[in-house]
């Protein structure tokens, strides 16, 4: 390294230090000691390692930078202000409601592709992005990704790291900046950088323990990365919190503390000593992408099945999706060890050049997915409803992060049978509806199953499909629409007594029920639900005025956040009667028809419910 | 090993592997290939190295054994058969509605402490235990935990795994089952055993790779792990799945396949050979109980503040729970590094003997929780509610285990202001609402905060407590009372226009907006919902009655799943009006006051809304 180099960078990493004090300072509130300690490794990333255009943002051949420990934004922020990205003005308005320069990183920013914030995902989504260069686009873009060491302590992080080197991702170097403490107190190791070596090279990375505050140690661990051919790279940096400020240099008790202005914040910066003038850098420009053809997405082929043929929605979600492969390049397989359970296997067999196996990690499962989604790639990621739970924060967070993300649940309800309990998803629509900007959708048979995956594809946004396990008849014709937000009406007269809203398997005990309760003598509309979110507001609010203002909800779900929710909150202000019929209690394992009658959702119990009401 | 012992051993695995396919042909359902890798381990714990007694169940100081591949419950039931718990025609009636013989074992069954079957949990509740063991009751006991190789991918485990070497668990001992196959194809390891101990070691635990056929070298390594004076041991076995059937040992395609009735069962069982007449084994017993003295639960000491005083009621949990501990001996406090923050700090303050730093691993703060309650211990989990979701998968299960746990989630809402959304519960109570037989309580000020912390104490079940950052007013006299399941009616009279109701952060905006509202004539009554679950159907029905059955529904939570969704859900059969403000969209980073009013929830927008509908 030249000298010049050397001093130039760490004037930068010094500057990235003020910045990151006075835009704190002046917020009153951030993590500025957490910054203090990667200023070195942040320099050494955004003014000489990494190849970018900071003209445009946009490049695809551009290095990426994942900052895992969100709380380190104004670090963030202080390297756009020394790149030029924006002006050092800009940094005094870290976290106010007018300004993008929020406490922790969104993608409301241009050069932000994920929110962080939430430690110890960004190395999934490090992971997605690594696997887009390497095995989708073949580009060959670098993916950075800064962590703390007190979230390494999390166990998404082992399973990125797990899968990283079983891809062989050599295009993935992740940095952790051990500075010895967490929030509350010592982290688990403390400075004890040899751990982290040890544990990291077992799972088959390689790693480079450095001097974090050593400029040249770190530019030569960062080259050293970039020429490891078959396995991804963790540098180690050993580091201090605050360095570089008397008072704050590794000492508890500063974690997410500003520094107050005035005396302290005078003594900080005299430490420091002034912003050196805005020094040139160089960083190698990535290659202007390459004119891409458009991707040729055609017509998915349609659902060819019969009436009344029984298949299960899971596996019309497995052959809805293998069609939408072969209709669009864009579409890329997870799943979590259960593809011969989802069906994402059907894929899988017709694409296996886009389906990744993800093994029993659910959170890194759906890490990789929001990377993806963020090269543009649509990505479907699939497990059982019941383990998307494993995933919750990193769903939570991809809603934050808008990412365009296509979620799939199968064994959704008691419906599953013997298996039980544990493999019961009775919580997944509570959880999918109670994110911004989601649609959740929930088809009744195999041709709406096939419909919908075909329109999640083309809604931009996060979208959640529901499946279930047991076989049930195919009740709609092959060219019948499932647009989202609608809903179909099954069954009606002029002297309906009440409706009943379903879907899924339920929907198919309110049409049995629907029978048995003419036969008796009442009418019934039939309802169709399956678009849980949003729901068909203007059809319920005629269905109830047409049936007594009287609407009956039934789900093979929890009865709390779900389908019932969904129709009393679209309702709710019209004063409309709404009964809900849901799962009761701790189900158990049983023939799924048993399970139906013990938990309250099945035919009779939705007769008997009418009867009682009507 | 004698031969004689070594013998009866292998015998009894064989045992176990006819059991397991007779079972489960018979259920027509179930994982006997799972099973059958685990014999020969089984076989040894149950009727050699673990310490129990057959005849007492609840004897405190019996070895404990989770079954962390729950899959394998029929291997886990023929045992108990084996060891004459149960008996073999018990078998016959595995997964059947009316037999509590699940599909995966849940505490119906009083050899099952937990409920598992999604994978990468057990470890964790072995934690708990080991904890509980070493720390707290100071008892000789040790916990088994058999894993599966596939499931050692799930970062849960990884968490589970570091803290249990920071803790020094030596009375904690794993054993990982590899037999090379998850359920849709090969482990990311296969057979490396190797790759297993050498990460296991990084982490800090002794490892013993064993042959899991090999009854003398399972034996060793069992023996081997007890003396293990400073760490935890995972005992690395290869074995095969399907292990002494020709057409299924080592043979891909069978995972989670009944062996089918009829030729294929016949053959299989001609492989086994017959069922070895019941041998006597000799466990050692372990001491018997001893008189335990009933625990010292005095009264907790009341709050003392003042009506007007203003305090976060983040900081009610902390100082509730730091008297709850002086009055309670059982109660434990576990916390993911965000103690002072939480204040779970001034419990800690009080009694570090039973406070417990979990660092940044939520699975495993979660899991550990669970082990502590199967325990007798009374765990208060707290972290950030929106990082309750990284463990919602453990949350999950938490109910299916009837776990005595109590969940606190604080900095919930938009109303902590800058560090904005990554860091903001805003769907923790749609989450925890989804548990079947939690209750969810949500305090407005620190009097109703301390109180609810003893209220849960005495609960016997999972429940929740919300709390927030910012500093709120006193509003509530020292000696009020708040029961679960209750409310408080603060403002009324006998001309009401509306009841808006509210509860935390929102309840202070609705006393804003009623002294507004006054202003300009409109009477409104205010209740404070701070029993979300159970909610207080009674009180809301008479508000609405007397209100122009009109009802407003405020909270900083999203609008799915929530307190709005709770009172809808409460009055939803009688047809009442309900208008739901919550928070819309993604937030952002800001002041609190600034975003309660750009997401809809503030004083002004209840005005606002109640004179659109009054």
């Amino acid at each position: 390294m030249t000298e010049n180099l050397t001093t130039v960078l760490k004037q930068k990493a010094n500057n990235l230090r003020v910045h990151s004090i006075i835009s704190t300072s002046e917020a009153g509130s951030g993590h500025p000691t957490t910054c203090m300690s990667a200023a070195e490794i942040v320099s050494a990333l955004f003014f000489h390692a990494m190849r970018y255009d900071p003209q445009d943002s946009h490049n695809p051949n551009n290095d990426r930078f994942i900052l895992s420990k969100g709380h380190a934004a104004p670090l963030l922020y202080a390297a756009w202000a020394e790149a030029g990205i924006i002006s050092a003005e800009d940094l005094l308005t870290l976290r106010r409601i007018d300004s993008d320069l929020e406490g922790h990183p969104t993608p409301r920013l241009e050069w932000v592709d994920v929110a962080t914030g939430s430690l110890g995902q960004g190395l999934s989504i490090g992971v997605g992005m690594a696997i887009n260069a390497k095995y989708l686009d073949k580009s060959d873009f670098r993916v950075y990704v800064l962590m703390g060491d007190g979230e390494t302590a999390a166990g998404g992080v082992w399973e990125a790291v797990a899968l990283a080197a079983h891809y062989g991702l050599n295009n993935l170097i992740g940095i952790v900046d051990v500075n010895g403490f967490g929030q509350s107190q010592q982290s688990m190791y403390g400075f004890d950088t040899d751990s982290y070596c040890r544990r990291f090279e077992a799972f088959g990375w390689k790693t480079i323990g450095v001097d974090g505050h050593n400029m040249d140690e770190i530019l030569g661990a960062l080259n050293g990365a970039k020429t490891t051919a078959d396995r991804p790279t963790m540098i180690v940096a050993k580091t201090f919190k605050g360095r570089g400020v008397s008072f704050l240099e590794n000492k508890q008790g500063w974690h997410g503390k500003p520094i107050p202005k005035g005396e302290q914040l005078d003594t900080a910066l005299k430490d420091l000593g002034p912003i050196s003038p805005n020094s040139s850098f160089q960083t190698e420009k990535p290659p202007a992408p390459s004119p891409v053809a458009e991707p040729r997405i055609s017509a998915v082929g349609p659902p060819e099945y019969q009436i009344g043929e029984e298949e299960a929605t899971r596996n019309g979600y497995g052959s809805g999706l293998a069609k939408l492969g072969d209709a669009n390049p864009l579409v890329i397989a997870l799943d979590g060890d259960v593809k011969n359970s989802t069906y994402t296997e059907q894929f899988m067999e017709k694409h296996d050049d886009r389906y990744f196996e993800m093994f029993i990690a659910e959170q890194n499962l759906v890490g990789t997915g929001i990377g993806l989604s963020k090269c543009g790639k649509i990505p479907f990621v699939s497990t059982f409803a019941a383990f998307l739970t494993r995933a919750g924060d990193h769903v939570r967070m991809s809603a934050i992060s808008q990412a365009n993300i296509k979620y799939v649940g199968s064994h959704c309800g008691v419906s599953i049978g013997e298996d039980g309990p544990s493999q019961m998803g009775l919580e997944d629509l509570a959880m999918f509806r109670a994110l911004p900007g989601s649609v959740v959708l929930y088809p009744s048979d195999v041709v709406a199953a096939e419909r919908l995956v075909a329109e999640v594809a083309v809604y931009e946004g996060i979208a959640y499909i529901r499946t279930s396990r047991p076989k049930t008849p195919v009740i709609y014709a092959n060219d019948e629409q499932f647009p989202i937000g609608g809903s179909k009406i099954l069954r009606f007269s002029d002297s309906d007594q009440a409706t009943i809203i379903a879907a899924g398997v339920t929907l198919h005990e309110a049409l049995k029920a629907y029978g048995q309760l003419k036969v008796d003598g009442i009418s019934t509309r039939i309802i169709d639900l399956y678009s849980v979110k949003p729901v068909d507001t203007k059809t319920l609010l005629n269905a109830a005025a047409a049936t007594n203002n009287t609407l009956i909800t039934v789900e093979d779900h929890y009865p709390e956040g779900g389908l019932g929710e969904a129709v009393l909150s679209a309702v709710a202000s019209e004063g409309i009667e709404v009964h809900k019929l849901a799962v009761n209690g701790i189900p158990r394992s049983g023939k799924a028809d048993e399970l139906l009658e013990a938990h309250g959702i099945s035919a009779a119990c939705i007769v008997r419910k009418v009867k009682e009401i009507c």
